[in-house]
């Protein structure tokens, strides 16, 4: 398992392209698309909100087909809550994406991403998709485009490649993600596509997927807010030349596993505002649900996040998160340690040394991290500190 | 029922005080003192967080007795997880205070509100309650100064005293609370207080002010941070001389739902940083709970509560909270106003006047009102909206 230089368009039959097509106020790149050479096996994870944007639905719907050629994507306008047009305006996108490329339109994946309630620019974006289609390109420059394209208050690329061998060929898994607010597990947490030339047969690839994002995507949060929009979907077009895996394959779930937590991690530490990633980690638990809930209310907690921003070995604060959690724990027997830090023990203060906190603390990831004492279960969730910065982005998004 | 020009002391029979003993760093008023001169019923509620208070625990044990003679409250430090000295510093500080006003131990209610992890400076402390005890007034100077002795974060004092006729006396009901940051509902959100001279039965009393405490101080976010202090206590004395009253009561009932409402909107109000009051009102949801659930998300969404920072009407945010709150919904049936201003129809934009939702959004009271149109149940919270000051203070509140 190697990690290499390249794009989403580096597994063998993809190309890719980012344009500008004039949704993005400033004249930034605002379409993405990724195209297979041929017809690749698809999967993909959607939001558990119940409020849908249009173009992701129309997405759910195409990626039950199991096949796909191309993904589209638009940043800067949602897609959501526009009502009866938005699901017209999703098939148009669709349909024209397919008859450019020469597909069904049941072949195309499509997602936007940006501001809720208002219709997309239509015309632009047709436009869009016809210069997307012709400059095509198999090449780095186009993936890292395409990568430009889907981003919002994103401050980074985030994307990521990986090879192994399998039957004598390279086989490449490549992906790319967008955050970086409204982002918090229910799955998926944001945008994020995987294109492998691996042969690899569809229930399998929706389970490595599934089992990839669980751990990685949907252990994100910035701000506890689930979008409408978010997905992670997966393109394999078996042109690396293996034997198809039709099995479990740990080297697969290695190799998306590798991508998934590279991209979430990246999401978390570009959280809107974000100067630093915040790792939190439970072991000792009594149950997987408990470990899980103290993870989310600890990473979720508003105080904790200014704390870490503020550099402050706030623990109180951390154990006060575990305890309005709902998990069951005994929190005279847990011990919290910020970096290798031990700043409480049994639940109680320890007296720690407050220079060697400070060093910790200045760091640009920061390990919160603890031991209930009572079970085998544990869980891990990556997030961001809460700075000024956050309010400034999302004091005036859409205006 | 009349609101009138108030402390906690003005019930007959309530005398106060407020000292600074040396717990704050800035020299504040920091110990709290409110007595009665007769044993008073009393009646309690105390935060849902696993993790409790020193103080607070023993205050559990003794408002199970039902009778108090005083209440005694330090700000500056939580005396929360500080291990076995934690419960004696709590016992030594009831045991003092008993002494000196001369009652059993289990008549003193006790908290103590701030950092957590430190032990309180019992020396001190003592010395603070010998003061406090020495100059105990029945006046409203008095009452004011003990208010100001349980604030921290707080910006403004937050009291309320009401009067009523009943059986041809005056009865009285005085609260005070304080806030303002790791608020969020789950009984209680912070340290409220209430005095009467009313004469009533314990059980009355008790489900009183559960009845009050739970359609107002805990339908406050400021956070969504629920601290391991929070209590609401109140002492009823019967120096009113009104007949016992021993059946739920309106009047009694419409007073304590006044003080607690008054004050839980002062809280929401000065939550941390706040500029705004921020009311979240949910109509015509299917059951009760979904009402709850939805104006629990949208109260507590970051991204809600920095776009009423931004006076930004981004009406998405509150459609998309309300889409991952977990109620059952139809959201193509929600309607969405801000103010008196319709934004979103039937799930969908709609287009709406920009210069009169600034106007809106510019007060410093803003409800957002989700119209469901799908049942008979609602729900209400207050909130406050999330700022570059609710950063700044939580970045370096313990250091």
């Amino acid at each position: 398992m190697k990690v290499i230089n390249g794009s989403i368009a580096s597994p063998l039959g993809f190309q890719a392209q980012g344009v500008a097509c004039g949704i993005k106020k400033n004249g930034g790149r605002d379409l993405a698309l990724v195209v297979s050479d041929v017809p690749a096996v698809c999967a993909a994870v959607f939001t558990r909100n119940l409020v849908k944007g249009h173009s992701l639905l129309r997405s759910m719907d195409h990626v039950s087909g199991g096949l796909a050629r191309a993904v589209i994507v638009n940043s800067g306008n949602a897609n959501a809550c526009v009502g009866p047009q938005g699901d017209l305006d999703a098939m148009a996108m669709a349909m024209e994406t397919a008859r450019l490329i020469g597909c069904p339109t049941g072949q195309i994946l499509l997602n936007s991403t940006g501001v809720i309630g208002l219709p997309l620019p239509m015309d632009r974006l047709l436009k869009g998709i016809e210069t997307a289609v012709r400059t095509l390109e198999r090449s780095d420059t186009a993936g890292h485009a395409a990568e430009e394209a889907i981003m919002t208050t994103d401050t980074v690329p985030k994307e990521v490649s990986v090879v192994f061998q399998r039957d004598g060929r390279d086989v490449t898994v490549s992906g790319m993600a967008k955050g970086s607010g409204m982002i918090h597990p229910d799955m998926a947490t944001m945008i994020g596509l995987i294109t492998t030339d691996c042969a690899v047969d569809v229930r399998i690839l929706h389970e490595t997927l599934f089992e990839a994002v669980s751990t990685t995507f949907n252990r994100v949060s910035v701000d506890g807010d689930t979008s409408v929009c978010d997905m992670v979907a997966v393109l394999a077009n078996g042109m690396a030349g293996n034997a198809t895996v039709t099995d479990r394959d740990p080297e697969l779930s290695e190799a998306f596993h590798l991508v998934c937590e590279t991209l979430a991690r990246m999401v978390a530490r570009d959280g809107e505002g974000a100067t630093k990633l915040v790792e939190v980690i439970v072991h000792g638990a009594r149950k997987a649900e408990d470990a899980y809930r103290i993870v989310q209310a600890v990473a979720k907690s508003p105080l904790v996040k200014t704390a870490m921003f503020g550099e402050d070995a706030n623990w109180g604060r951390i154990l006060t998160a575990a305890g309005y959690s709902g998990a069951a724990f005994d929190p005279s027997r847990c011990d919290i340690f910020i970096g290798d830090l031990q700043v409480c023990s049994g639940g109680a203060a320890l007296a720690f040394d407050e220079t060697r906190a400070k060093e910790i603390l200045a760091s640009d990831h920061i390990v919160i991290h603890l031991e209930m004492n009572e079970g085998e279960s544990w869980d891990r969730v990556w997030t961001c500190d809460f700075s000024y910065d956050y309010v400034r982005i999302n004091g005036s998004y859409r205006t």
